[in-house]
C-alpha cells in the first residue's frame, strides 16, 4: 500500500466533506444517528462475528485479560452503542449554538456563533465502543473526522464502520464525513500528522508513550488525554466513614480508568483511626497498598512505596499511601506527583475546601466525593470523546461543545471606524 | 551570554510566580496596573529619551517611514499606554468566573471556574505599546508571561519593563510576574520554544515568516496571529453609496494593520455604476489599484492583478479588485485566497447576507460594514493582545477571557458512582 497516496486521499476527503458537514440539517445528521441504531441492533451477529476475530487473535496474542475484556462486544455492549448514538441525536445541535450576542454603542449587532472546527484526526485504544462514540460526536458537531482505532479491533472497527457509512449515506450525508484508516500500519499516522493545512485537531487516547510520541511529532494542535495520577486527600477533619466509601470507590469501582484513585494521602492526625478500617476494607477487595514509612507503622504488613510509585498511574488494582503532617503539604505533594486530572478533599472544614479546591489545579477538583465522577456523562455532557489534561481550548470532559470553534458575526448598517 | 542558562532561569523565574499569581488578590493586581499608570506619567523624559535611541538606530538602519512610526513613542502613545493600563485595572477579574454551574440530579454541584493558563510567552513586533498591553492583560489574568518585543524597539522596552517592574514590587505582587528577554539573539526565542513543562503558551505576533518558524519549532501549544488578506464583497443588491463608504474606511482607514481590507470583490450586475466612483475616492486617498480583466474594462487604467495578488497581505496602501458573477463565486475566491481572518458583504438582500454569514468560515464576518471592525476594544471585550487566526482555544480577538482556562469543581457529600 501506498501510505502516502492513501493517507492524501482521506485528508483531502474530509477536508471536502467538512464543507458540506459545516452546512448540514440537524435533521440529517440526527437522522443518520438514528439510523445508525437501527443498523447497529440490526447487525448484531455480523458484529459479534467481526468481534469474534479480533478476540481470536488477542488470545493467541497472549493479550491480558483485562484487555481483551475492553476489546469485546457483547449483548450488552451492543445495546450500549445505540444508546450512545441515540443519546448524541438527542442532545441540542451546538453548531449555530450564538454563546453571546449584544450590541455596541455604536449600532453594531454582534454575535458569537459556534462553528465546527473542521477535520479531527482521533486516535484510540482498542476498544469498539470508542468508535461509534466519536463518529457520533464528530458527525453531530458538524466535524468531518478520521478514526485510527487500535489496530487489535480493526475487524470490530471495520463492521461497525461499515454501518456508519451506510447510515451517511442514507441520511444524505458526505460518507467521508466519518473515515476509518483501514491499514493498522503505525506510518499511516506520522503521515496524518504532517498534515497542517488539511487537519484541524489531532486527538490521542491511549497510553501514555503513545500520546508523547503524538505530540512530539505532531504539526497539527494536539488535545492530549493523557494519564491520570488522581489522589485524595482525607483531612484531619473528615467525616472518616465519608471518606472511606468515597475512597473506595475512587480505587476500586473501575481500576481501569485515567480517573481512578492513584494515592491516598491521609492527614496524620486520623491516620490510626481512618488507615486500619480502610485498609482492610481494599484489601478484601483484593487491592494490594503501598505505603510510606509512616503508613507502615499503622500497616506494618505492606510493601513500601517508593518515590516512583507516586508518580504511577497504576491503573490497577494497586494503592499507594502516604500520612501527611497538613492539608499544605498534601497540596504540594498532588503539586509534585500529581497529573492535574481528578484530585479529591474529604473534609467537613470549609476552610481547607476553599483552599483545596483554590490551589489544586487539576482538570476537576472534587470536595466529599469520588473522583470517579470526572466524566462527561457524569457532569451532564450528555456523552464524550474523552477527558483532556491540557489546559488550552477544552479541560476535562471533551463533549458536543468542546468539538466546536466559534465565529464572530458582525452587522452593521453601514458604521466605519474612525 | 550563556542563552540556555539565560532562558532557562526566566522559564523557571515564570513558573515559580505563576503559583503566586493565582492566589494573587484583584485589588493587589489593579493596585500595580495603577502604580504602573503613575510611573509611566512621571517617567515621560526618561521613556522618550530611551525610545529616541531606538528610532536613532531605526534611522541608521535605513528602516521604512511606517516602521519607525510604529516604533515611536511620543506624548500622545505615553497617554496611550497609561490608558491601555487604566482600562484593564477597570475590568472585571477573569480568575474564579464561574463560567457555568448547576446540580446534578445526584445532588453534585457542579461549577466551571475560569483559571490563569499559567505562563506565556509572548512575541511581538516593534511596538513599545504593545509592552504595555501584553503586561497588563496577563497580570491581570493572573499568567506570568516572558516578553519577547521586536529587537529594534529593545531601549523602549527596557525602560518600560523597569518601570513594570518597579510598580509589581510596590504592590507586593512577584516581580517575575512579567519578564523580559533582555538579549536580542533569536536563538533565545528557539530556546524558549522547547520548555514544553514550564511554558504553557506562545502568542507570536508579527510577520508571516516568523510566525510560521515558531508554529514549526514549538513544543508548547501556540495560538497564531497570523495575516489578514480580508475582503469586502459589493452584492448585486447593495447599497452602493453605504458600500463606497465602507469600503473606503476597510482600506485606507489604517492600511497597515491585519483587519484592513486587501481585495474588494464587486458583482458584475453593480460594477460598472460602482467602481469608477470607488476608484476615484480611493486613487485621491493614494491607493494603488490592480484588477482583474473584467475590472480593467472598466477601469482600463490600473494594473493587472496576478494570482498572487489575490493571496497578497499588502498591508499598504494597495488594493486588488474582482469582478464576481455571483454570490457562490465570491465565497469561492474567499475560501480559496483568504487567510479567515475578516471578510465583509455590503447587500440589502437578506438571504444572500445569511448565506455569507454561514459560509464564509473567518474569525469575523461582517455585514454592511467595515472589516477594520475586528478588534478587541471595538467588540467590547476593553482590551487585547491580538487578533488569533486559530480556530482551537481563541478566535479573533483575545481579550483577558481568551488568556485563561477552566477547573470544574465539583461538591457532593459522599455520592459514589455506581
Amino acid at each position: 500500500m501506498d501510505l502516502k497516496a492513501y493517507t492524501d486521499r482521506l485528508a483531502r476527503k474530509a477536508a471536502t466533506a467538512r464543507w458540506s458537514l459545516t452546512l448540514a440539517s440537524t435533521v440529517a445528521k440526527n437522522s443518520a444517528l438514528l439510523k445508525l441504531c437501527e443498523k447497529i441492533s440490526a447487525n448484531r451477529d455480523f458484529l459479534l462475528k467481526e468481534n469474534e476475530k479480533d478476540l481470536e487473535a488477542a488470545r493467541r496474542a497472549g493479550q491480558a485479560p483485562a484487555f481483551i475484556d475492553r476489546l469485546r462486544l457483547n449483548e450488552r455492549r451492543i445495546k450500549g452503542l445505540i444508546e450512545a448514538a441515540r443519546t448524541v441525536a438527542g442532545l441540542p445541535d451546538p453548531v449555530g449554538e450564538v454563546i453571546a450576542g449584544y450590541t455596541r454603542p455604536n449600532g453594531l449587532r454582534i454575535q458569537k456563533v459556534r462553528v465546527p472546527l473542521g477535520v479531527i484526526f482521533f486516535i484510540y485504544e482498542s476498544r469498539p465502543n470508542v468508535t461509534v462514540d466519536a463518529a457520533a460526536l464528530c458527525l453531530k458537531s458538524s466535524n468531518a473526522v478520521i478514526l485510527r482505532g487500535g489496530s487489535e479491533a480493526i475487524n470490530s472497527n471495520l463492521a461497525l464502520y461499515k454501518l456508519i457509512r451506510e447510515a451517511l449515506k442514507e441520511a444524505d450525508l458526505p460518507e467521508e464525513s466519518v473515515q476509518m484508516v483501514k491499514t493498522t500500519d503505525r506510518a499511516a499516522v506520522g503521515l496524518f500528522l504532517q498534515k497542517a493545512g488539511q487537519i484541524d485537531l489531532v486527538i490521542p487516547r491511549g497510553g501514555k508513550g503513545l500520546i508523547e510520541r503524538i505530540a512530539r511529532e505532531s504539526k497539527i494542535p494536539v488535545i492530549k488525554h493523557f494519564e491520570g495520577v488522581c489522589h485524595t486527600y482525607v483531612d484531619k477533619e473528615a467525616d472518616l466513614a465519608l471518606a472511606e466509601k468515597v475512597s473506595f470507590n475512587a480505587k476500586v469501582q473501575r481500576p481501569g480508568i485515567c480517573n481512578a484513585m492513584e494515592t491516598l494521602l491521609v492527614h496524620e492526625k486520623v491516620a490510626r483511626r481512618f488507615l486500619p478500617r480502610m485498609a482492610k476494607r481494599l484489601q478484601a477487595a483484593g487491592v494490594e497498598l503501598r505505603g510510606c514509612p509512616k503508613t507502615r507503622k499503622i500497616l506494618p504488613g505492606i510493601k513500601r512505596a517508593t518515590k516512583a510509585d507516586w508518580a504511577t498511574e497504576y491503573l490497577d488494582l494497586i494503592l499507594s499511601i502516604r500520612v501527611m503532617s497538613s492539608l499544605d503539604e498534601a497540596i504540594e505533594h498532588i503539586q509534585k506527583y500529581g497529573s492535574a486530572h481528578s484530585d479529591a478533599i474529604i473534609t467537613t472544614d470549609l476552610q481547607a475546601a476553599d483552599k483545596f479546591v483554590q490551589e489544586v489545579d487539576s482538570s476537576a477538583v472534587f470536595v466529599n466525593t469520588s473522583t470517579r465522577f470526572n466524566d462527561g456523562g457524569e457532569f451532564g455532557l450528555g456523552a464524550e470523546i474523552g477527558i483532556s489534561t491540557d489546559k488550552l481550548h477544552a479541560r476535562g470532559p471533551m463533549g458536543l461543545a468542546e468539538l466546536t470553534s466559534y465565529k464572530w458575526v458582525v452587522y452593521g448598517q453601514g458604521q466605519i471606524r474612525q
